[in-house]
């Protein structure tokens, strides 16, 4: 793995690089000790979700790379994995943290979580290999369930932690075969009784910076290789039950016909058509069950979910609710009725502005970007300072196997973590 | 169990019912035996595919029910049950076979098939309690995955024994969870080396009736318990998989979209809208499968599943060729493209009309009926003359939960059915 060329050589920083020696770990080179977990042969890329045994071999592996690198390990009550390379009193307090997730969405990329797990564990070898003796704590965590792939709930470990999803509610989640979140988490070792808000834990932390992989296109556009974030959009999922009178494909002459996938069919092309009437939202329908789901059988009930986003949360309601009074009239159209029901709702996150000027003072070519999607930085975000770095993804593309970032980016994103991790943790060795 | 009122005191064959002992079994109570199995708590009614538990216990219970009436049971190398009642003489040939299925769709009804197993025994019990004699040999048969709810094939047992389905794709077909049809049918006793065209038992039949829920108003419109089949409409499944490009459904812009479920929107709208233009056309969307199936993913392809039939079998043709001639258009429309493959075609069947004649003859009350539904008494139908007899449904409704037979309609069918056997077997005890 070769470094960038465009890392200036008068950074201080590159001479500590691992540069000419091949054995020494990259991102690249840690990405690709993983590149074979959890391969979907189906859908392509990754499926990784939080408990699998692909997503349980990811978590294993950071344990034991982050053991290697002599951190202080350990898994909370709520599954979140803590690195910690502590200062020499030992305080755990103000501490400076990075990290990311493991798990992925079903058929996404290397790169969503991953990246930034990679990118802390390089970036505490540049660290070391630079002599740093941090004044503040610093850690890597990593975060269980962010895609919310498994039991609906994204950022699921950084909501149970900063007490935002109520326990009990978390414990009665189900994956799509029926298991709840507490069977599953007793089944991997975790007690679903101690799950929940951990003030301990937060009041360890002061700051936290998440590494990612950009999910659109605007470093590509600017040619930057690093940016800093400067929101998360707003966000919610929404699940739409329609309900008709199943019966016999064969059977059943087409006027006699109350079928909810036709009503369906029609909900989901208003709701494009609806979210494009308001700039800069965005509304997906990527999940969509009929029952019984029988090729012979007209359907009795077809269950969707939309993913609604507008960097305004007022527009994001007023958005839902008339998809939600159109899928009451094209219901009716076809004799169907129609239910919707909020799942989740997260607010638009702006990431706290002191943080955000002092990654600007440290990575002063990095442009600030805000970004659609979610993040745990952006759960966090209310309990503490955060900030998110992201990594140029040359084509935009994400949660799909043709997510990518080119090798150099992602040494590059490294380095500027690492700068943004020593800037805010300070070193002994030099004056304050 | 009480005798419908309907039945004329006149008929011969009332003194012979079991109408005072509760103790004799009837339809009502048969069908009563097996309703706790397979129940679908999800979806409702019964979900009893193929080599599942449940199928498997009912045929259970069918081979110690007809075991029970001193019938000759055995299982056939395509699964195929057979139940005979020998002739003194013994000679399986010109047999008069009735029958139907076990095996249901997803969330179906309890009489789609069962009422034709169970309406057989009983039939069985009339005949003998009439002090019958068979001239010909008589037979019940169950017939394996009559849905093609697991395998995809419709009327497989039936395809196997006639040989209109290759027995190297039958082995090769695999169910939802990627099982092939060799793997599961060894795994339940069957040796999938053996399962084919078997002429042998082909020529040991003579006719073959089956009896069946109407899967429609017919008989309630005519305000009549039974009918006689005329035809099977022609009937085929297509898949069309529309693909587009997967992406993050928070990060990316409405307008760099090329979403394949908005595509598929589109289609499975103009699919019903094009069946609708077709006079005695149907055409369902009953299953849609987006991959990878994310809520917070654009995905990157959708399968669906288009089950189209008519009367005219060039008109399917028609009907077919238009929808996915209209597919291509919405596709591009989306920046996606889609492909349609033919899963499988059943073109229309005309029962035999000698037969049918004969039936006639045989319950002169009885209107004739076409259906559009597909049974193996069609796939038959080339190799020996076959016949149908339907079964009142009063709301019409099939594959669905509400499927409904009243009581007192089950035991006319019955009787039909019984008065059908003995006026195409003889009696010996009767001048010929």
């Amino acid at each position: 793995m070769s470094l960038p060329q465009t890392i200036p050589t008068g950074d201080p920083a590159a001479a500590a690089l691992p540069s000419g020696r091949t054995s020494d770990p990259t991102v690249a080179s840690l990405l690709q000790d993983i590149s074979t977990i959890g391969t979907d042969t189906f859908r392509g890329g990754y499926s990784r979700p939080v408990f699998s045994t692909a997503e349980t071999d990811l978590r294993g592996w950071f344990v034991e790379q982050a053991g290697r690198r002599g951190l202080d390990v350990h898994t909370d009550q709520n599954g979140i994995i803590w690195a910690w390379w502590d200062t020499a009193a030992r305080t755990r307090k103000d501490a400076v943290v990075t990290g990311s997730h493991l798990d992925s969405v079903p058929g996404g990329g290397g790169y969503d979580g991953p990246l930034g797990v990679a990118s802390a564990l390089i970036a505490v070898d540049l660290l070391k290999a630079r002599g740093l003796r941090p004044r503040r704590p610093l850690a890597i965590a990593v975060f269980p369930e962010e895609e919310g792939s498994r039991f609906g709930v994204a950022c699921l470990g950084s909501r149970l932690l900063t007490g935002s999803l109520d326990p009990d509610k978390a414990r009665r989640l189900k994956d799509p075969d029926g298991n709840t979140y507490a069977d599953v988490a007793a089944a991997n070792g975790q007690d679903p009784r101690l799950i929940g808000a951990d003030y301990a834990t937060l009041q360890q932390l002061g700051v936290f910076v998440e590494l990612h992989v950009e999910q659109g296109r605007g470093l590509a556009d600017l040619d930057q290789p690093v940016a800093i974030g400067s929101s998360i959009l707003g966000h919610g999922r929404w699940k739409l039950s329609i309900s008709g009178q199943g019966n016999h494909a064969g059977t059943t002459l087409m006027r006699d016909r109350r079928d909810p996938m036709v009503a369906a069919a029609k909900i989901m092309v208003s709701i494009r058509d609806t979210a494009r009437k308001y700039r800069d939202a965005r509304a997906t329908v990527g999940r969509v069950q009929p029952v019984p789901g029988g090729t012979n059988v007209i359907a009795s009930r077809v269950d969707l979910w939309i993913d609604a986003r507008h960097p305004d949360d007022s527009v994001t309601a007023a958005l839902v609710e008339a998809i939600g009074l159109n899928a009451q009239v094209f219901a009716a159209e076809e004799g169907c009725t129609a239910a919707m029901t909020m799942e989740s709702l997260s607010p638009t996150v702006h990431f706290d502005g002191g943080l955000r000027s002092r990654l600007q003072e440290l990575l002063p070519a990095a442009p600030v970007l805000a970004t659609g999607a979610g993040h745990d930085a952006g759960v966090l975000g209310p309990h503490l300072p955060t900030a998110m770095i992201f990594v140029r993804n040359p084509t935009g593309i994400s949660h799909s196997p043709e997510e990518l970032v080119e090798d150099w980016d992602a040494e590059a994103g490294a380095l500027a973590l690492a700068d943004s991790l020593a800037g805010l943790a300070g070193d002994t060795r030099a004056p304050r």
